[in-house]
C-alpha cells in the first residue's frame, strides 16, 4: 500500500515555518505498519498544486495534502482539488451540518461569507475537524480505490483529523498490511560510524541484513543501529534475540546503552521512577533545557524537584550557595563551581541526585584556556560530588543540546548504578 | 531561477528524524532574494533516487540533495549520481586531497576501505566538507546550465557545506536575480484569521494585494501577514511606509505587536537590553522553557539573571519564599501562588521584572476547577505584582509553549510600558 503526504504553503520554502506535519504522520503511520512513500513540499501555486495532485494521485493508493485549506485567498486546496477531480463548489449540506456544529463547540458565530467552509466540490466530501473549524475533503476513485484527503497545515488540526477521520479509512483499504512492519533498535555511544562498521566489527552489517534492513542513524551523541522486518509477534521475538546475541558479542558491546527507542530524557524519568530517585538540576549554560525536555515526559513530577537555572553568578551564589571564592580563584566554567553548583541544588531541592552544567554556549565568552564549547559538568549523590571537563563543537543551540546530553547520560548512569531507594 | 531540495532517508520517513535542511535551505535562499521550489523527502531506495534525481534535474537549474553520502551500506546518492549522471566510481585524486587533509585536521587516522570517500563518479567533482569527513559531490550540465549538487545529510555538514562550497556557485549562476526579494511583516494579537479579513477588515487583502503577494500565516498565539515583493532599497521602503499607513488606520491596528521578523524571545532581549533591564522567572507548568528560550538568543546574559523552576511545591517554598499557607489555602495553581512566586524569583535574582508561570499542562493532574490547561501567570516589578488566570487548548507540549508565549508576551509590555532604567 503507498501513502505520500503533500504539504501546502509558500512559508514551508522560505524559512519561516517548519513543515512537522509529514514527521508526525510518518511516525504514525510506522506505528501501524506502513512507511510513508514520500513527502512533497511545495508553493502557494496553483499549477504546482494541480500538477503535484494529480502525479501522487496516479501513483499513489492514498495521498494526504495538508495546508491550503483556511478562509484566506491564499488557500487554494480547495478550488484546485476540485478543477482536478471534484467539479465545481457547490453548497454542501453535510459540510454546513460539521461547520455549524464546531461554531457552537466553540461558541462562536459562523458566518459564511468569511469562509466558504460550506462551499465543496461537488463529487468532494467534507470532512469533520474535530480541532478546528475548516473541514478537509476526500475524494474517491472507487473503480481503482484510490484517494486524496485534505486536511489542516495547522498541525494540532492535521493530527486530530488524520487520526480520527481520515486514519480508519486507510486502515480499512483491501492493501493495509497484515503483518506488522517491527524494528529491533540498538543504540550506541563513543563510536563513529565507520569505526563500528569495517574497523571494529567488519562483518556486522552484513551478519544483521540476514534479519531485515538495517540502517546506521548518527544521532547528537552516538549511533542508532536499526533493523526492520515484517514479522508477527513470534518471529519478531526470536529475531529480536538472536540480534541481541549477535550485539552482545561484538566489539562495540560496552558502547550499548539501550535497546529501547525514546529519548533519554524519557529513559530517566523512567529509570529514576522505577528506583524511586529524585532529581534535581543546577543550569547556567544549557539554560533550563534540561529541565524543558525532563518535563516534556509526562510522569516527570514524579521525579523532578527543581532546576536552578542560574545565569549570572550572583545567582549561583544566592540559589546554590557557591562560595565567591570559587568563582573567583578558578571561573564559573570550572569543576570547582560545577561541583558546588550541583552540591548545592541537592542540598535546596532536598533530591537524590543533582546534576550541574556550567558551559560556554558560545557565540560569544570563549577564551583561549576554556573556549566555545568548554562545559564542566558536576553530579551529587549520597556518595559522590564531582565533576567533569568536556569539549564539545558546534553553535549556541547544538551546544547546549551537546552540554544537555552529557549531563543527561551522566544522570541516567548514576541511576543505573544506584541502588533502590 | 529554479532550485529544488531533496531529502533522502527512511528515517525521515518513519517518524524517527524530523527533516530540518530544507527549512534551513529556505530561509538562507529566502535572504539571499530566492524563493526554493520544493521540497521531497524519499526513501533509501535505489529506484526512487533514480527517478527523483532525473525529474528534479530537468526542472530545476539547481538540484540540491541532501543525505546518503556516508560510509556505510544504506548510503546510496553517490552510486545512483553515477548511474544516472557522471559515469563509474574511479579513484579521485581531488577526493583524496580534500579527505585526507580532514581526518587531519580531525587527528584521525583514514582507512580508506572503511568509506570509499576517494572513490567519486568519473564526470563528478567532489566537494570539500567543511564541518565533516564524507565529501559531497557536484555534477554539471554546462551547456543547459543545470547543476545538482550532494551533500550530508547531518544538519551542521549540511548547512556548512552549502553556504561555503555550493551556495558560490549559485550566486555566480546567470539566472541570479538581481532585485531582492522584500518583505513587509505586521504580526498581530488576538483576532482569528476570518476575523481579521471578513469581518473586521473587509478589502484589507486586497488592498495589500495591490503591493505584491500576500500571505496570512497563524501562529501559536496570533496571525501573522507578509506581504512580498521584488524590490530595490527604496521602491521596499516607499511600500513598506504605504503597508504600514494601511494597517496603522484599519480595525485591528491596536492588536499589532510588531513590524519585525524574529521570534518573541528575541524581542524580549533586544527590548530589555535597550532599556538595561533584568529579567528572572519562576517556571512550575513550563519546566524551564521560557528560561531555555530565551538563553537560545544570543546576548541573552545581558538581561536574564535566573529562573527557578520550582516543580515541587517543596522548591517553590524553598527557593521563592511562597508560604506553605498559600499553597494550601488557594493549591499550587492559583493567582495568589503565582503571586508569590513572581515576587519570590524578583527578590532572589535581585532583577527588575520577573514573570512566574503555574499551571496544569496534563495530561494527568486536571480537575473539574482547573482543568488541564490551566495556568496562573504572575509578574513582579517595581511597580506592581500581580497575576492573571488563562485557560489554553493543547496537549502538553503546545500548552507549554502556550503558557510561555502568553508569560512572555505579559513580560514584553512590561519592558515596553517601562521607562528606561
Amino acid at each position: 500500500m503507498k501513502i505520500a503526504l503533500i504539504a501546502i504553503g509558500d512559508e514551508l520554502l522560505n524559512g519561516r515555518t517548519l513543515e512537522k506535519n509529514g514527521h508526525w504522520l510518518a511516525g504514525f503511520l510506522y506505528e501501524n505498519g506502513i512507511l510513508l512513500n514520500d513527502i512533497t513540499i511545495i508553493r502557494d501555486d496553483e499549477e504546482v498544486l494541480e500538477e503535484t495532485f494529480k502525479k501522487s494521485f496516479e501513483c499513489n493508493d492514498f495521498t494526504i495534502v495538508t495546508g491550503g485549506l483556511g478562509p484566506t485567498l491564499d488557500d487554494k486546496t480547495k478550488s484546485i482539488i476540485g478543477k482536478v477531480f471534484g467539479g465545481p463548489l457547490k453548497e454542501s449540506a453535510k459540510a454546513i451540518e460539521i461547520v455549524s456544529k464546531q461554531y457552537e463547540n466553540y461558541s462562536r458565530q459562523w458566518h459564511r461569507e468569511s469562509n466558504s467552509y460550506h462551499m465543496i466540490p461537488e463529487k468532494v466530501e467534507p470532512i469533520f475537524n474535530p480541532i478546528g473549524l475548516a473541514p478537509g475533503l476526500k475524494f474517491v476513485d472507487s473503480s481503482r480505490e484510490k484517494y486524496i484527503f485534505c486536511a489542516p497545515g495547522v498541525p494540532r488540526e492535521f493530527f486530530g483529523m488524520f487520526e480520527k477521520e481520515i486514519y480508519p479509512f486507510i486502515k480499512s483499504h483491501s492493501n493495509f498490511p497484515n503483518e506488522t512492519l517491527r524494528q529491533v533498535t540498538v543504540r550506541t555511544r563513543g563510536v563513529p560510524e565507520e569505526e563500528i562498521f569495517y574497523r571494529r566489527c567488519p562483518g556486522l552489517w552484513e551478519k544483521l541484513s540476514e534479519f531485515g534492513q538495517v540502517a546506521s542513524l548518527p544521532q547528537i551523541m552516538g549511533i542508532d543501529i536499526l533493523v526492520k522486518f515484517y514479522a508477527n509477534e513470534e518471529e519478531y521475538k526470536k529475531k529480536r534475540d538472536s540480534i541481541s546475541a549477535i550485539m552482545k558479542s561484538c566489539a562495540i558491546a560496552e558502547n550499548i546503552w539501550s535497546w529501547e527507542e525514546g529519548n533519554l530524557e524519557e529513559f530517566v524519568v523512567k529509570e529514576a521512577t522505577a528506583k524511586n530517585l529524585t532529581i534535581a538540576f543546577a543550569e547556567s549554560c544549557t539554560g533550563g533545557l534540561t529541565a524543558n525536555r525532563i518535563t516534556n515526559v509526562s510522569g516527570a513530577s514524579q521525579v523532578f524537584l527543581a532546576s536552578y537555572v542560574t545565569y549570572a553568578n550572583e545567582a549561583k551564589i544566592n540559589a546554590l550557595k557557591v562560595l565567591p571564592k570559587t568563582i573567583e580563584e578558578y571561573g564559573a566554567v570550572s569543576i570547582e563551581t560545577a561541583k558546588e553548583m550541583a552540591a548545592g541544588a541537592r542540598k535546596s531541592a532536598h533530591s537524590d541526585i543533582a546534576i550541574s552544567f556550567t558551559g560556554i554556549a558560545g557565540p560569544g565568552g570563549g577564551s583561549k584556556e576554556k573556549p566555545v564549547g568548554t562545559v564542566a559538568i558536576g553530579w551529587s549523590t549520597k556518595e559522590s560530588n564531582d565533576a567533569k571537563l568536556y569539549h564539545f563543537k558546534g553553535d549556541r543551540e547544538l551546544l547546549k543540546q551537546r552540554f544537555s546530553e552529557a549531563g543527561l547520560f551522566k544522570l541516567l548512569n548514576l541511576i543505573r548504578s544506584s541502588e533502590t531507594n
